[in-house]
């Protein structure tokens, strides 16, 4: 099952919202659906929102028949730039896709469309391999036996290929490393009952389903020895936003002196930003916290919070799982070193 | 509304599983339906499942039309004392009933019915005043511009009176201490968001709900400044089961150097006990965490772990509120001076 997939000029993005449940496409014919796909999270994950957004700009480019595409697309690409703030990802995306338009603004419009359409698929096979290799390098930092912690869901659904802190569970998994895994339901969206106990059940992993505040009972019990989780940006310093209760997790880690590692491409470093506090973090519909599965669990009258993120401060962070290799601390000089030897 | 009421030999029990979208008793009519009740949390929260308990045998008293109703009383008693097996309270009420029984053991049928419904009043009386004096007593310690983070449901309907911790808001409200109250969904049963939202509301009193995965992030916006939650039992040592989450949450407190109190009648203090480890933890069916309102969010294959409490060491602890006072570290020598003087 692939989660996107592009098929006759049209893009197919399996609906997450209705997963584990129902396993429905949603067929994308504009690419303001894609955008209204990627808000309303049906599509969500750093990585698959980054291929979601590339193939959103070609979608967009070849529906156009218009006669001022370069405009257009800049318009097209500050849409997709607003739809989710947190995740570098989508800018990544949007940036690789915007060097082709501009380096080649001379060419037809048909040769441009080709060539984002070509760019975009690019993007989907480069996450692909990522996925991959972040599997392979975090599978070798996890210990023998280990009982893997893990929030929200980072599987197939997240990104393209195996994932990334859950890729690296598969992978584990495979080379016979593996325990068991505790998987934290994660409200208000339950990414994590609904999707990773959906990833895990289909790759017959032994794993157990607990409520986002039995974190610290599972610890105290030792029934955990290793934690392992997503990210949706990075700082240089090595600050990671991801899933609101990361930090949570991460303080209790801390406290427990468990191993709580980060896995992620290394395209979800924002080399731009230095400190967490920096980066935007996504305030949703408070709707989303005072549903669950779509039923209401409180009085109309009641106000909540929902920030979708929270920030972990690098200090918090024993190592992070990249495509090129596990980095660990300081954070800030390894980055700046792999990060010039992909520029050579 | 009272959560429960005695009336021409009928106990009515507040349905909370119904809350806050319907407001239906259980008319108990045997003694039985009080322990389904407490078994399925229609009636929860230490002191209440102390009072339900304590009308329960009464309720088995009034309605026996054998000839030994002594044995058949302690059969009772040995059904209600397995119902649920972390409040201490519960064990508190049958104790006292136990003994009314044992003192009076030659007294006729009739005149030992009438002296057990009288000790359950008596009991429901002392819970009202346990609750008031416990609000008092932790109003005072409640910094000005309180900003308040609590955790599942610890008002009037889990007490008889204005609550433990949530009696505790309530009255630095009153005393115009109060800020704002940062108030927990706690799943799997969502007493926070269903219960405590509802009593906040009926209160007036300016509050947010977040999912429990938000606790960390709201401690580092610095928007909670103490953070006061309930128990089930404390051992001598100080030691303190309670709703699962409380454990994280106050290692979470600990890391960001926010005061810790514990509110709960002194009843609630097992001095059989030093350490955490011993308290008996119920683990319930895995259902509550597989569900939510009802509705199924993952897979009919997961499997959950589904503890009702967590144990949260002495050394996590500022101080504990009690109807005698507030109590501070070293938690036992203090707890056996106050055991002292009430039994002068």
């Amino acid at each position: 099952m692939n989660i996107i997939e592009w098929k006759n000029n049209v893009l197919y993005i399996l609906d997450q919202s209705k997963l584990p449940f129902k396993e429905d496409y949603i067929l994308c014919f504009k690419y303001q659906q894609v955008i209204d796909a990627i808000k309303k999270m049906k599509i969500r994950g750093a990585p698959a929102i980054g291929v979601a957004t590339a193939y959103g700009i070609a979608l967009a480019a070849i529906k156009y028949t218009g006669s001022n595409i370069l405009d257009y697309l800049n318009e097209v690409m500050s849409e997709f730039a607003i739809s989710r703030p947190t995740a570098v990802n989508l800018f990544f995306a949007i940036n690789r896709m915007a060097n082709i338009l501009n380096n080649n603004r001379n060419l037809s419009p048909s040769d441009i469309k080709i060539l984002l359409l070509e760019e975009a698929k690019r993007i989907e096979n480069e996450e692909r391999e990522k996925s991959d290799a972040i599997s392979s390098y975090g599978a070798e930092i996890v210990p023998e036996k280990a009982r893997i912690l893990t929030h929200c869901n980072t599987g197939s659904l997240a990104t393209i290929g195996p994932g990334t802190a859950l890729g690296v569970v598969k992978e584990a998994w495979k080379w016979g490393k593996l325990e068991h895994v505790y998987f934290t339901e994660t409200r208000p969206l339950l990414q994590g009952a609904r999707l990773t106990g959906w990833e895990l059940y289909k790759e017959k992993i032994p794993s157990t389903l607990i409520t986002d505040n039995m974190v610290g009972y599972v610890m105290s019990k030792g029934l955990v020895n290793i934690v392992i989780v997503g990210a949706d940006r990075i700082t240089l310093r090595g600050d990671t936003a991801n899933k609101i209760g990361t930090y949570m997790i991460a303080v209790l880690v801390n406290y427990h002196n468990i191993p709580f590692y980060i896995a992620a491409p290394f395209s979800s470093f924002d080399l731009n930003i230095e400190n967490g506090s920096d980066i935007p973090v996504e305030e949703r519909d408070s709707e989303e916290v005072l549903t669950c599965m779509g039923k209401k669990i409180t009085l109309d009258e009641i106000k909540a919070l929902n920030p979708a993120f929270d920030i972990t401060p690098a200090e918090l962070i024993t190592g992070i799982i990249t495509d090129k290799g596990v980095i660990y601390p300081p954070f800030k000089e390894k980055i700046l070193k792999i990060k010039e030897e992909i520029s050579k």
